[in-house]
């Protein structure tokens, strides 16, 4: 049984694997799980068929059989957990790599998408200039504490996790801002998850040309 | 084996039970686990001792024997997946519990911090006034998905599991917002997590009389 993930028609990146979708393919990727695709658009998005499976209208979504999982890091374990290669084979091991993935998506990410929203939803106010340095201080101090956690270390606890696979990916939704280029360890870190082979796999897979075509796994 | 929990030595709420470190007292309640309690001063957060086990100076965190978890998302999992009350026996209903986790944290919880950014990191700036609406809306919009999801349905999938508890915990904080009254079902159901035995012996657990004491479970 192949699953089936959801993916924007068109993301609006335009094709730079910034989206949440492509977390769960390099996870497919990663342990070599081919899938199937479904392309949705922003008025799809927002209707019933969608939020039936989507309850807040994003993107993706996993589907195995009579399971329906949304949130990229539940699908994200979910895979992790059913496949050998993301998670160590020791418990404790394990809950470390998971603690990251939850440290990516709640205290990393957050301050993330308050830039996303400074620059999307709040480019045109009247505040906009003068807020930005504030905004980009708060994902600052995160990166910081990042980067002296992460050192000269290739991976945050000995060999590659799903806790890097999302936090690699977080992170990499700055580089538009330039603010990874502040943390020279940090921006070997993130090039380190993507000349990973199955990194490469994903991102091919979600261009433009490719988006709805089967993943390969 | 008595696992360790760090908390706030003063809550920045004064004991309302807003702080993450209320979801892990709920967890590990619901489950019957007793604890022991470290408290940190704001000056301790930010030294090696407390970075060693929270990169990011943050509460909580968790020990058991060698093993150091920070996140509550993450903990509240490992308490979950080692003891049975948090999550159902079978494995596709598991998996859509943590979906929840996922959401409460890294779905609803952001748009909550934005606020929290808002009131107490910006409340002084001149566009703080004219700004807080957008922000808000931002919630309400999760706040209308979640309400339309959850219906008059108890909790998010049949029984009570750790999705509905970290989702309660993430919307309670919306509390002294007044968001919460404007979605009735929503506010029922987290009186409804608000009422469970467990919540109620972890609220007292968190009060400033209590907060270094041991844990009952």
């Amino acid at each position: 049984m192949v699953p089936i993930i959801t993916v924007f028609e068109r993301s609006p990146d335009g094709g730079k694997g910034l989206s949440r979708d492509m977390r769960v393919r390099w996870a497919l990727a990663e342990v070599g799980q081919p899938y199937d695709v479904r392309t949705v658009s922003f008025a799809a998005m927002k209707q019933s068929a969608h939020l039936k499976r989507q309850t807040f209208g994003q993107i993706p979504t996993y589907e195995e059989g009579d399971l329906v999982l949304f949130e990229s890091g539940s699908i994200v374990l979910h895979i992790a957990q059913n496949h050998s290669g993301l998670l160590p084979a020791d418990t404790n091991a394990a809950a470390r790599a998971i603690t990251w993935m939850f440290a990516a998506l709640n205290t990393v990410e957050p301050p993330i998408l308050e830039l996303q929203n400074a620059k999307f939803a709040e480019g045109d106010r009247p505040w906009a200039a003068e807020r930005m340095p504030l905004v980009r201080d708060r994902i600052r101090e995160r990166l910081a504490q990042l980067s002296d956690y992460l050192g000269d270390a290739d991976w945050l606890e000995g060999g590659f996790t799903a806790g890097d696979l999302m936090m690699v990916h977080v992170v990499l939704r700055l580089r538009p801002s330039g603010l990874l280029d502040e943390f020279p360890n940090i921006a070997s870190y993130v090039a380190r998850g993507e000349s990973r082979p199955a990194f490469r796999r994903a991102y091919e897979a979600q261009l433009p040309e490719n988006v709805s075509k089967p993943g390969r796994g």
